[in-house]
């Protein structure tokens, strides 16, 4: 495997689990003011779209990253409308 | 362009803006205790590490999409440290 790949998949698992912490917080202070419900709304349309995309050009990376990734942003999106 | 490259094209468009709406609302509301910063640090750090294997890929549309989704992640990240 290339170093370039390496930093590929470096950068996939970075933003993949980024959104880790904020699950987190927010599960543990119910509180979702300041997030943005639009922001949660377009991302998580664009993940979705992403995973559509990994699925149907049969890249495993893209597919896996993605998701993961509407898992942890759908949780966020779920908190949002649930708590306003 | 196939329809495929259309979807991928439309996904990269949603998860780049998406973080606009999170940019416009905080800049409004000053707020950002709900926000994770531990998201936004490892966030910032994985789009960084995106853009570098865009440009050693020579991936137009990745360096493209990460170019402005650093700028809009990296604002909302210097609002999270100034705001608390």
């Amino acid at each position: 495997m290339s170093w370039i790949t390496l930093i590929g998949l470096f950068a996939a698992t970075c933003t993949t689990l980024s959104f880790l912490p904020q699950v987190m917080k927010t599960i543990k202070t119910k509180n979702t003011r300041d997030i943005s419900l639009g922001m949660y709304g377009l991302f998580t349309v664009g993940v979705l779209s992403w995973l559509v995309y990994g699925i149907l050009t049969a890249d495993l990376p893209i597919v896996i990253a993605n998701a993961i990734t509407i898992l942890l942003a759908g949780i966020i999106l779920i908190l949002k409308i649930k708590y306003g």
